[in-house]
């Protein structure tokens, strides 16, 4: 019995984990269909999604049956409790990609992106497979250690989208306002997407330790 | 016990309606503070969102403790556990007021907000702090009716930030590409902020019904 219980704990986490290869696949796609005008890309994305939303959910489901069926304690416990806010996370982070694939279907058959951005946006696609490629170890090796380095990459991300605005506000911006705020969005939304991995990296600190994670920039 | 349980569950409850009640606060003077260039205020909403983060925290550490020693079942436990979500949901309510509030410091002394989109600003304010007030409502008396019955307020917001957007991509726009991000990204919290409201009345929901709520669009 207990040993069918932890396996079941165990299929929680790759389940987890499993979100986060399904997140990265989605954004990278996304970020693909919005550099290169794919409009079926971008639509195999947003359709997509429902993938995502249903493991969440029934990740939801587990949880809420073995807490009820185990009343687990201690880190049993958090890893369910915390868990269903890990899922919730990466759920969103599969939102935030259907974003970007919305934005390049806006715009097809035209690119969003206008060139002399072309970099900023290939750059923070990669910090984001980066991020969520680490956050997937991170939940699968239980590291809380590389769960605090997730931030050192969202700095990176932080500092693209910095990159990106000085270049829309700058007096050489040519491309007018409707791009000015296509990118602007799009660029926001990477932003989000790496947020969320470090919520998840706190979240697996909480975990970790049992030491109560600052609310603080918890989304 | 029992009845220090339910006691505690009824704290449990009272701390989220408690949060719509901080959350909205926040939210109005974020809003007066962007339509008035209140720097002050700003401020104020800026420093005051750790009082609700740490409300959700508490909120966490009740939930978890309660689950821990009272393995509570059916309803209870749905109780918890989307409370958990539900008390994330309205952490992140606040720190869009706190994105409001950073949007009015950021332009001070000058206000982010052209004249001609005061009113749709005032407006989306109006709707915000309605949504939050009937959230706190549908979580006080767990009215599954009026929680659907949000998705309706969130039309209106969405109505307003389509308005919004058609102002700023219209030819007649003439305060250039700094201004039109700033009443988009603004008009974005707002939106969010709104859809948030009825993401805890899916959740409500399934409190009441204890049917699975569709996840998508679960944020």
């Amino acid at each position: 019995m207990r040993s069918a219980y932890h396996e079941q704990l165990d299929q929680f986490d790759d389940g987890l984990v499993r979100m986060t290869t399904l997140v990265n696949a989605a954004m990278i796609r996304a970020t693909n269909a919005l550099l290169d005008a794919d409009l079926e890309l971008a639509e195999s994305v947003i359709a997509g999604d429902d993938q995502i939303d249903a493991l969440a959910h029934d990740l939801e489901d587990e949880a809420l049956q073995l807490v009820a069926l185990q009343a687990p304690v201690a880190t049993d416990l958090r890893v369910l409790l915390s868990g269903l806010r890990i899922s919730a996370s990466l759920e969103r982070m599969g939102d935030l990609a259907v974003h970007v694939a919305k934005a390049a279907r806006l715009r097809y058959p035209a690119t969003a992106v206008p060139s002399e951005l072309r970099q900023v946006i290939i750059d923070m696609g990669e910090v984001a497979e980066r991020i969520v490629q680490r956050t997937g170890e991170v939940l699968a090796d239980r590291d809380a250690t590389k769960a605090a380095a997730l931030a050192i990459i969202d700095d990176e991300m932080d500092s693209l989208h910095r990159q990106l605005f000085n270049a829309v506000l700058s007096d050489d911006w040519s491309h007018g306002v409707e791009a000015a705020i296509d990118v602007t969005l799009v660029s926001r939304y990477y932003e989000r997407f790496a947020d969320h991995a470090v919520t998840i990296g706190k979240r697996v600190v909480h975990i970790v330790t049992g030491e109560p994670y600052s609310t603080a920039g918890i989304e």
